[in-house]
């Protein structure tokens, strides 16, 4: 089932991404670039989960799963820039402003943001829902950057924190988990369920990145108690939903298992 | 009327726009920078006198008309960047990298033209095609901006420049024009008169600019010649829409009369 989900992902990307020529063939390139292919596209596969979860088909959530990959790249590819982070190198490559220019790099990130929203307009259903929901998280994954970017001065290290882990990472699998629950004709119930398991995913995410990378915000024990308790959450959030879950609550325990 | 409109686009601009101290405090002081306030407006009002050109009502498109002014406003925004045309000043004041950095103002576009889609989902009837036509220009215009950048090693200078014009400035009048027709509730073929009087519109602007600058791509004569031919072919666009066309009409007339 992954493996056909993943299929789809790739299938559908190359389909909305200008042809490697389309002029100009240095912006497709760049574009091409940065989405790559054959990664974990997890938030893609918790969109086409949520819709399955919420009582939709697979296939409802196609374009709206490939617009949240493709916005997820644009932020990477924003992130990596001289002015931001000044990231060389990515996924054991070049940074797309390192390959292609810092000029393009900006261009590229700006036509993918653009091309993420043309994508999940493309839903079979609920399209203004949608659309407002990568609008608000959108706008929301920016405000957890600014905020790590500018070190947040004068407010408390918890508080912003928690402030950039929620936005910074949580706001695009929220998204993600909407969109699918949405495209798929999920209730508003649905979608509300399906969306905070996405931010307790999210944010064990975050923390488990933190306990892989040894530099999190917090005590060794009190991350792990986070992972554990962020994950249980994600978990029980699930109860209830018309549709096959299993994928979503797997997801969930394999990513504490990363630790093991 | 033309004043009423205008308080329109202002008012629904502020009512989208983030609350100036909402946090983080400096992303939303710089997105209500860069969009600013009591300019003149053209793109958003081409997309109000579209939806009633249209046969609609013009409050059908006040949020696609913010919406387009945001895109447009992003556009800038980036634009002025070190990395693009490393621009100081817009409008009398410093650009927005310059008061406010240059991570934020990577990041206050990026906001912004989320903030754009997010918007234009709110039209009253036709989200999914109002927001394809903003994502297709909206990734038209980077188009555009990349050649225009670039300066497109390989490509003969007239085809450049065309290609440099119908996607750096028609795009975002085209799309304007669509948008409102759509929001107004216009048939297909009001969709597409409305978006050729756009194209010719937006070329006749940028012609006009040439014209007033001094430094187009033509000579002067034959500059005046496109400025007339174009203005002609959006005007002759407008016969047959079943709303009132006066304000369109007279706004492509205007246009003309800037070079008296």
């Amino acid at each position: 089932m992954r493996r056909a989900w993943l299929e789809l992902v790739e299938a559908t990307l190359d389909e909305v991404l200008p042809a490697a020529d389309a002029r100009p063939a240095v912006l497709s390139e760049a574009m091409r670039y940065a989405v790559g292919s054959g990664g974990k596209r997890i938030r893609p596969l918790v969109c086409l989960a949520s819709a399955v979860a919420a009582g939709g088909v697979v296939g409802d959530a196609r374009y709206p799963a490939a617009a949240i990959e493709i916005l997820h790249n644009y932020t990477l590819v924003h992130d990596d820039l001289p002015a931001m982070d000044n990231d060389v190198e990515r996924r054991g490559r070049p940074t797309v402003w390192k390959q292609f220019g810092e000029a393009n790099a900006i261009l590229a990130g700006d036509a993918l943001l653009a091309l993420a929203y043309r994508t999940a307009a493309r839903a079979p259903r609920n399209v203004a829902a949608i659309v407002d929901v990568l609008g608000e998280k959108g706008v929301g994954v920016v405000q957890g950057q600014v905020e790590d970017v500018a070190d947040a001065p004068g407010a408390s290290a918890g508080s912003v924190d928690s402030f950039v882990y929620l936005h910074k990472t949580a706001d695009l699998f929220v998204a993600a988990a909407k969109m699918g629950a949405l495209a798929g004709g999920g209730t508003a119930a649905s979608v509300a369920r399906l969306g905070q398991f996405a931010e307790n995913l999210g944010l064990a995410f975050q923390y488990e990145d933190d306990l892989l990378d040894g530099d999190g915000l917090f005590s060794r024990a009190e991350t792990e108690r986070l992972v554990h308790m962020t994950t249980a959450a994600a978990i029980a959030a699930l109860d209830g939903l018309p549709g096959e879950t299993s994928f979503l609550r797997n997801l969930a325990r394999d990513l504490v298992g990363r630790t093991a």
